[in-house]
């Protein structure tokens, strides 16, 4: 009857001759709710949890249930094995779990949030995404993307290029929402041609959540996989607070920009590739400079970690560059003020790294905007000290860019030269005044 | 007949019998333009630079200039000097010039921005702000605030007590805006009691270039001062790209998130407290929890510039904590991923500095959002080592905070305490969704 409820539930299922996948209509403080029968994974045995038209899982007592009709029967557990089988063998997006929020349960005994469930375990959740691609899931990893690391992004880079050598159309990697946009970044040095595109996706808040993204996210992200025309690696997200679309933005432009709003990911100094429809299934293509699909699939994955992202702030001393030297960094990331500057004290710091061969790139903590270091003394004085002003990248992405490049080669004009070619859409020449967010000042009333 | 211009454009004043304050309309490649004629600030000599009716200046070249007709003669020269000396005697408003674009000018021989413009000589240019206030201004320092440093917030903090004190109502301070809001902060946690507001203004486009928003911001900000019913420090700086409006930002909430726009300034996890509109002279206060003023001016300005902003990144090294502790650092504001997490590597070493009586204090390098510890188990093990969450405070507003906090109080439950406590808003309670600022990615068309 059912493998997932016991105790309280388990009764009242049985009660009521239900089953997970069935469809019911209940009733509960005067307010009728329509939806299917999930598989439990409450800790709390009272708790049924009800998928709703709209997409959300919610969990409900059975004590608050007065009443409960059967409008569908849900098909049998067993048909639905044998059909998931059927899928993996010939899977058009293969989705790599690495782990995260969207695959993660709350741990009711703590009340914290773990990595547990496999992407599997999800499907269930999500019966729909066998309407859109014959999907097949493997967990890598069962980590919370705090804990990435350099060497983990190279076997996310070789694992999505074997989904695409088997044959999958696109590649979907489920990845905690903390470092994101540095694994999408990492993928995106790291696998220089594609089959097809590599939809990174996450979830802000956990899958057994009642107003979890996980689901939409999860779903939008198999059909841009197989329907998208691009082959790059993107980050898929909400792009607005409520359920209507989301956002397809290029890797190495986006970054999350709220700590836990559903819509938190923002394209900067950048246009997203797609608005993505999840009622309609409908992908929207919002640029046509997208990365065309390749006959074959080149991974180049290699890091070296020994670099150092510095933020500047009135006070900092330039004593810290001695520090990086001597422990051996190889190049310093900057995130500087406005136009990419730094005090003035700084000079003869950067000045003796830079001899020392050690790459000094700059760029804004401003976060949007391009550097400019030609506009004021201070800007010229520090290339003069041999600072590399570093166009509109992300300072996460010429970080992650640096340790890539840093991997390849060693000479300091090579290196140079490689941190200012426009690999993969890392620098974008032209920024189109809408790329500012705006802030709805207008919308506020008085308090 | 005039000070400031030479050769070509002295000329041809002198050919047409104008002078500086003298309303022209002049023909220029079939174009016309009608303005004001302000003294010269370029060193090419032949270019006359023109006020234009809205706020702009620009610099035309004579010899483009193919008629040109007098509408009104300016007042004479002499009685404006008059009318400015009387001005002194009474002031309303006292503008504090740091440095910074809002203060500088073009160096024409190598291309560069450098500060040099007194204050009085940027009024030359708006001579409105008479209509306005009464004003005195006063050169304090003349530094590119890229250099500008914790001794130096000391010296502004007294300055603008001593000006509020001779009996002004408010206070202006230019300061250029790379680390504008850094000040802003600073002066903030020093100001304990204000009689009146204290209004921080740049611009990030030289008052000489004919798109300077300097004019406009310095104009909206002597209003402020002089009007607004609140007493805390702000930051007033476009509120758009064009010229209708500025915003007054909260000096604790305020970030600029633009390397180069006019409206670069936004508030973060706050509403600003006012809009002003340029042309009407009008203050719209968009909040009434704003700080009252007081009966009398107080200052505490001190800082322990012994601390350290670091932003984590996959593949960063817990080494840097072992480093910072050797070097005697008091407190570590880290700029964590997401909700406030760094790999769990970090939990020893920050354990080892908590013991050894260090703060380390956790934001989002998300910038927008309040952290929260408890939801994940990192958070819960970093908060266990002895991290402290600090709501959603700015990264850049905690640094300054805690070189506050430590030059008042060492004991680290009492420094913690201090750290938690919301002296002057820089800690908001309650968010709204309209202050996540929103991407206009419906306004792209297709390239």
């Amino acid at each position: 009857m059912s493998e997932t409820y016991a105790g309280k539930a388990l009764d009242f299922l049985k009660k009521f001759n239900l089953q997970e996948g069935d469809t019911i209509e209940l009733t509960k403080n005067g307010l009728i709710l329509k939806g299917i029968i999930m598989p439990s994974y409450s800790s709390s045995d009272d708790i049924l949890v009800i998928k709703l038209d709209n997409g959300y899982n919610i969990g409900i007592s059975v004590d608050s249930i007065s009443e409960v009709k059967l409008i569908k029967r849900g098909e049998k557990r067993e048909e639905k094995k044998t059909e998931e089988k059927a899928v993996k063998d010939k899977s058009e997006v293969i989705i790599i779990s690495t782990g995260g929020t969207i695959v993660s349960k709350i741990e009711y005994d703590t009340g914290a949030v773990r990595p547990a469930l496999t992407t599997e375990e999800i499907l269930k959740f999500m019966p729909e995404i066998n309407e859109i691609a014959k999907i097949d899931a493997k967990v890598l990893f069962s980590i919370l993307s705090e804990n990435m690391k350099p060497e983990y992004w190279i076997k996310i880079a070789n694992e999505v290029k074997n989904a695409l050598d088997k044959g999958a159309k696109g590649v979907v990697v489920a990845h905690g929402t903390d470092t994101m946009a540095y694994t999408a970044s990492a993928l995106a040095f790291s696998l220089k041609s594609l089959t097809g595109p590599v939809v990174m996706v996450g979830s802000q808040r956990s899958s057994d959540r009642p107003s979890s993204d996980a689901p939409i996210n999860l779903l939008t992200s198999v059909l841009v996989a197989k329907d998208a025309p691009f082959a790059e690696v993107t980050v898929n997200m909400h792009g607005e607070s409520s359920d209507t679309y989301t956002l397809v933005h290029r890797g190495v432009k986006v970054r999350k920009m709220h700590t836990s709003r559903r819509d938190a990911f923002q394209s900067v100094n950048d246009i997203p590739l797609a608005k993505v429809y999840y009622r309609e299934r409908k992908i929207e293509i919002l640029r046509d400079d997208y990365i065309r699909k390749k006959d074959a699939n080149e991974v180049d994955a290699k890091f070296d970690p020994n670099v150092f992202l510095l933020k500047y702030y009135p006070g900092l001393s330039p004593d810290i560059i001695d520090y990086l030297m001597n422990k051996g960094v190889k190049g310093i990331i900057v995130e500087g003020t406005g136009l990419g500057h730094t005090s003035s004290e700084f000079y003869n710091a950067f000045k003796k790294a830079t001899k020392d061969g050690i790459f000094v790139g700059m760029t804004s903590q401003c976060l949007f905007g391009r550097v400019n270091m030609n506009v004021y003394t201070t800007g010229r004085l520090l290339q003069e000290a041999g600072v590399v002003p570093l166009e509109d990248m992300l300072p996460e992405t010429a970080l992650v860019k640096l340790m890539w490049v840093l991997a390849h080669e060693t000479d300091l004009d090579k290196v140079k030269e490689l941190m200012l070619t426009n690999f993969v859409g890392e620098i974008n020449p032209i920024h189109v005044p809408e790329m500012y967010p705006r802030w709805y000042h207008d919308r506020i009333r008085l308090q």
